[in-house]
């Protein structure tokens, strides 16, 4: 499987690369009939869109989305979806230079040993541009979903060494801060932090936490399908993501059985869980409980700090990256995740369609 | 997707509960030629077997493992591999009472939920037994990995508090104690610690790390099917596991981009990185390093403290899981992990295979 | 893909070879709450079953199904169902000779040459026994299609140069005759025509029809995966098949538009058409009338007639195939086709369960 | 699956409406290294395009492609190809006539009743255009089969009642005659018929003839994907085909084993078949011989005599198709074959590549 498509019946096929002619996305299986225009998609795309505030780079990327196909008087008719996002951005910068070594950090060299070739101008596909068509794909399964009850909603929960607590979350406070944390306060400590780090010609990483609602018990397929272990993927298959974890998570491994357990108490018209140290999970089916994962963004590998490297020819040389670089790209990959949670979620609500005999007798006997 | 087959082109598919007649797996995609016998699958069966020792349940489960189909002569014919172990344990026990309740951190509730019906027999489909299937065909991709020079290693890195030393290290000793520690001293601690876990009749977590060497750079499909997207999902798919995380994993969200990035240095034939923050992949795509990560396992949920939950007419009762329980899953779990990291690796191993045009070419005109 | 699986929702893995241990199908996906027995499959089971008339192979080949897994108290739980019938008949015969030559019409040589190595007892994995997997599975779609109310039908059409006329069909007279032939006469004269053939040494062929009914229109997915497209595979996939075509099929290429084109009449609720030449598929998705299509069926290939070939060595010989061989395998082939057309009709079902946001939305809140 | 993906290796997803912005296909899956440019492309296209002659629509469709990623110096890189056709005529027709009723042959009702909406403009997704995406990829995918010495040719074989003979026919011929009969006497015939066809306002249908060459033995995969029945799938999903066959096809049912069943001989390197009634295909996997298979096409559903249909209101009316339309599209579909022939072939090719151990160590070894 070459890689580029994610789902298998909300499925969604990206390409394009950094300074190709555009980047884009085609989704297939999106059900007939759901009220769509291109300002949806827009909203989700602008939320990723960089140049907005010091602590990402300033180059203007004005990524306009085009619906080409799949909808017809506003409603989406069944049939494939095409979206693209030119790339505006004029390219007169010379590459050449980054043609000729292995950027520490990058995947440069790994897709010259795959390929024995690589479009090397701005990363090509390896680029964070890559993500305009997870986002523009995850507002449409984020649309589906909300008409269904279910919500997700990410953000920013520690930059560098600042971490929210989570007794002091304002969800309200995600959207007035450019860094998208929950925390006006942590948020400003965290731009200091940034601060700091910018002079040092240096770059961060930091946590995404990530909040599902409204998922009804038993989504999720059991064994290798499970809600958890897909939503894994999908959050690995971000660029900079270097760890998953859901509920407890890492704590997990040192608690006790008594302590991580979740006591099921009485409720209407289910049971109801007395904490969620599962995250919403019980054998990788939705609990009823909300779901809450975190994922783990690498600091920006490309600095302006001397580093050292090899050069084609396999010499050591020395490398300063130019250019401005986002110093954390934490807050730009929060609806990224949002995106690619809703993608997940999405297809397994739809293979959950099938669960039950009584389900499909139902909805056999409506569609007659 | 029903979600019991796992991988595309080395494709396997699992089936069976705790207490039905027996368990296997269908392997589908095992290229013909290889050597094989019950022999090399047993070995890994055995290693995940219960009753070893006091740290795990002492319910014997005598699980061998036969061969139904796709090997004639001592090799593999190309056609699917079918493997099958008897549930030959007598099944007296009485478990109309576990039917009547949700045991908490178990997926009775969500099972019901999700299928309206469950087979409340020892767990059923949510039963570590599942695993069987995964381990007995991680064993055929592990001996097809190994015919290519790669390998794959797992152990027990840490239980509740006690952590083996990432400096103190010693592989040859993962196989001389019970917890499957690579560390004497630590696995004597652990043992403690579990002595104590089971005195309070409560149960402990840990944490496994795995690492495979061999692998050349490039193995990995860019996007969605990263090597360590892959990797998490298949890691997530494990019953118990709450968390994965590749390279500095967490610790990386911490860091900057000048103590994250591992610097390039000049090799022979290829260049070599000085450290490996990453984890031996970078852009999702083997790096040429050692691929080291690690999955978060939590305490095993079947404990005999009193716990709260509802049963089956919606009202609160207590309840003591009755019976003897692994106090901790993770030394049986290691050759799970192996496994589904074999699986997983095998696969893109595969799928690399039509990576370049001179790579097809040459194998085209080698067949002829 | 590897090739023993099919159907993305009811997913089915066969395996098995005519001489190995057993035979069997791994069926994921079918929903929980279907009352299932091994009697509901031994029934179609029973229908391949050789040995019966004097025109199917007289070897007794007791092929009894076991169900293994996916089924508690009588009724399917959701997880995959694992269906084993075991080679019980002895198998004494040596086999050395025909491993050392290529079969004409058999796939001795093309497997030779894809794996390098062959089973070739019995033919292996090619040999007819494989569909008993696929039958299996089968019996369960049916069962699910007839509690919706979609029924399938095949039959002989005809065999060698004796063909029923469309005009005197009479469904009941089936299950009546050996050759599964909708006409008495017609089966009268077709055993008169086998009769001919085996007195030579030689075998026949033959025509297979298949009628669907109960389809509500619009089943079926546009582009690559028609439901005609999804059943030329189907059936094509059945070793012998050399031939689909649907409705008026290959005499559709020399008629006029005028004379093709289905009109439409008002009905009630929905229009019907006045004539069926398009054999109830317009663009791929059912139209509402009856599906009908037929699969040309080659003469067995084993004949005990003296035959051309070459050997392991490449040298010319001649040889006559000994034992007693089906002299015609269609009417063991209706059962087969029914199968596999219920497992793609199934598969197709399931996925229009997503094909509009109001079926959606009605499903989701229900299930609530 | 919703459909518009074809292939699991070297993958498209096809994307646009008749009358929607533009018209495309994602490649995913085509390996790094392949030269590649625009006209490679466009050449395909051309021979699809309408206009070009008295028996196709008028309509000029002036179809550019352009490729907006995954092409980089000349040479593929193994990141996903987007292809682009801007629909550019002028669209100014009004189509609201036909969203008022279903024309018979078309996928008016099957769309209306399966998405509870379409869009009605031309056709919308089950216009021909479709094709546009199919055969843009083809292109690609029979380059790279060209590469590896497999060579696809497909040709009309009859229109309506012409038919050329199989021992006449010059291949050379097929290119220059615009109904791409490989008989200049058989083509001449054909046009008189169409223009009887095209006086009486109606249309005809034909046959479609496909062959391939080059392909070593064993490609293809056992059981549920043979070579055979991937093609029947591939071609049926083409909109107008009613029929499948390969080899002598249908004409198989009526012949005896001794006459259908192609004897071996020696050869060099490898034995060969002396006649080649299978159409190159043995348990579904290539044999050495040529694949020879054949296509129905049902004459073109839109006409402009009179037909019944219903209207919106199911009320019964007339209707008489105004416009232009190609009175026969099986020219056109000559190219559409070869494309579907080389996207199935292509994926079986690569498939193979893991059909034994010594290839995978060879290659794996080479690699390093």
């Amino acid at each position: 499987m070459p890689g580029n498509t994610f789902g298998s019946r909300f499925k969604i096929t990206t390409w394009g690369e950094s300074h190709g002619k555009a980047i884009g996305v085609v989704i297939d299986g999106c059900p007939a009939g759901l009220a769509l225009d291109e300002q949806d998609i827009q909203i989700y795309l602008d939320r990723r869109k960089p140049g907005q505030t010091k602590y990402s780079t300033p180059r203007r990327e004005d990524d306009q989305v085009e619906i080409l196909s799949g909808v017809f008087e506003g409603k989406t008719t069944g049939t494939p979806i095409s979206l693209i996002v030119y790339n505006k951005t004029a390219r007169s910068r010379d590459y050449s230079e980054i043609a000729g070594y292995y950027r520490p950090g990058h995947a440069d060299y790994t897709f010259q040993e795959k390929y024995g070739f690589r479009d090397y101008r701005g990363g090509g596909r390896t680029s964070g541009r890559e993500t305009i068509g997870r986002v523009a794909a995850g507002a449409i399964a984020a649309k589906i979903l909300s008409e269904l009850g279910i919500h997700i909603m990410a953000y920013t929960k520690s930059i560098g060494p600042v971490t929210v607590d989570s007794r002091q979350m304002d969800f309200d406070e995600i959207r007035n801060n450019p860094l998208c944390m929950p925390n006006a306060q942590a948020a400003s400590q965290a731009a200091d932090f940034l601060d700091e780090c910018m002079k040092h010609k240096d770059s961060a990483g930091g946590l995404i936490e990530c909040r599902i609602t409204g998922l009804i018990p038993g989504i999720g397929e059991p064994v290798f399908d499970k809600l958890d272990a897909s939503l894994a993927r999908a959050i690995l298959s971000i660029g900079a993501v270097k760890g998953f974890e859901i509920g407890d998570g890492f704590k997990a491994a040192g608690l006790t059985g008594s302590t991580h357990n979740d006591a099921f108490a009485p409720g209407t018209p289910d049971p109801v869980k007395r904490t969620n140290h599962s995250g919403g999970v019980l054998g990788g089916l939705s609990d009823g409980a909300e779901i809450v994962f975190r994922a783990a963004i690498k600091p920006t590998p490309s600095i302006a700090k001397t580093q050292q490297t090899v050069n084609a020819h396999g010499e050591a040389i020395e490398i300063s990256i130019g250019g401005r670089h986002d110093p954390v790209i934490v807050p730009r990959a929060v609806v990224v995740v949002e995106s690619m949670a809703a993608l997940t979620v999405l297809d397994l609500v739809f293979d959950n369609m099938t669960a039950r005999m009584d389900g499909i007798r139902c909805f056999y006997s409506v569609s007659e």
